[in-house]
């Protein structure tokens, strides 16, 4: 909701609220809602059917996690999908691996990477990279359909699991990545608010858990999302090590070798509600 | 702001946004405007001159950060002053130390401790302990009054340095509490957003580094206060060692030995900002 001045969001009873300057660009594409707002606190920030998607200020939080508490516990990451994301934040962070060879981009709308294009250009530095495919198409669909075992990390930077996202929680979606992946390939994908959005977060995790020899959580934050406290699933049909076998090279403002392996410890109320038993199938 | 059926704090450009059910008390004390709101996601809230201290179901975040990654790293505390922290949050958490012999809660405003106690009985649980002395007073007169060397811990937790709390951030403040604690003595205290109040953040910081020998810090989050990292700083005279030397006994829903020392691990445009250099007096 957009008023007097403020955006907040309202479709769940604890969200942001941010100060607004002014409307920069506002379109509905195929699929949504597209909106590009000036913020006084965070900067430019981009709204998909009125939901907070990105500020200016605070997305390598997100990016730097989904991207490198991954990444960084592969050995040598070189073929990589990343889902959604067309803003190209994760993409960014992705070839910041020297190992990586091939970035498939599957994000449905193309609308989401042209405004990223032309408004927020940091995160969108990587979208013409060479090693770069873009796939402007249903990522549930692509993934039931690429080569077996041929991919070392998936990354799903979607949307919240709701209207045609919502498959990207399924188990017949995980049973897919996981038949992509190689041996020792990560799945991983933002799992929500862990204040808000726990019903979201258990459905994923136990679909996951059903397909997935491993799964574990990072707990990380994003300052402007409902509650900040933001959980990131992985997944592995491998023993998931998270001690770090590749370095990302470049600069990273939030992610560190230090806050890695902290990234992946749980406040006591999360350890005991979720992870308590961690069952091996 | 309390309009349509929400709050939000418009005070400072980011905030949080929360729906709210109903309105359950509202008085004006000698110092602020107090009030107790319900609200769907975060049960009840408490507000003072409009702005959000405390959430019933995400209190624990900042009460168990401010204590424990304090008085852990204390081997021995005994003798401990909350300034600020009417609510009783701070002084429960400090309680959980078998060491602790007198806590010294010094609340300017009486009303806090009052409606605390009516309204948030889980957080104001320990407000009758005989070990609690409860001097409702200035705490900036308190502590420039208070026996030298005597002190193990001064935990402050108080509103942001705005109005009456101008002063808790002030060189001369910060002397009188060196001159109150023991040689190994621990002061602590809330710092801010570090997403938008890097301003009083460094006015602390660098006044801190002015007395104290030692200053670290602590990034932790509260899910409901604005850009949710939030800052706490630690200083000494003594080495700030951030290994655990006393446990807390009983149940931490947020703080726990694996997660307290990532509390003191910082992103890297925080360290690269504040703590690149660490000077040393």
């Amino acid at each position: 909701m957009l008023k007097n001045g403020w955006f907040f969001e309202d479709d769940m009873p604890l969200g942001v609220a941010l100060q607004i300057k002014d409307s920069i660009y506002s379109s509905k594409s195929k699929y949504q809602k597209v909106e590009i707002l000036n913020s006084f606190a965070m900067g430019k920030i981009m709204l998909l059917d009125d939901k907070l998607m990105l500020t200016e200020k605070d997305e390598f939080y997100y990016h730097e996690t989904i991207a490198h508490t991954s990444l960084s516990i592969h050995p040598n990451p070189k073929k990589v999908i990343v889902i959604g994301g067309g803003d190209g934040g994760t993409v960014r962070e992705v070839f910041k691996y020297k190992s990586v060879e091939e970035v498939e981009l599957v994000e449905i709308d193309e609308e989401v990477i042209n405004i990223s294009k032309k408004y927020f250009p940091d995160v969108a530095s990587e979208l013409e990279n060479p090693k770069l495919k873009i796939k402007v198409t249903d990522a549930i669909e692509y993934v039931k359909n690429v080569k077996e075992s041929s991919y070392d990390a998936i990354l799903c930077d979607s949307t919240d699991p709701q209207g045609f996202a919502r498959g990207l929680i399924s188990k017949d979606f995980y049973k897919n990545a996981s038949r992509a992946l190689k041996e020792d390939g990560i799945y991983t994908c933002q799992s929500g608010s862990m204040i808000i959005q726990e019903k979201e977060f258990k459905t994923a995790l136990e679909n996951m858990r059903s397909i997935f020899k491993y799964v574990d959580s990072v707990i990380s934050i994003v300052p402007t999302y409902p509650g900040s406290l933001w959980s990131f699933l992985i997944a592995s049909n491998s023993p998931i090590d998270k001690k770090i076998k590749s370095k990302p090279f470049g600069k990273t403002r939030y992610w560190n070798e230090n806050l890695h392996e902290k990234l992946f410890e749980k406040p006591n109320w999360i350890k005991e509600k979720y992870f308590s038993l961690q069952p091996v199938k």
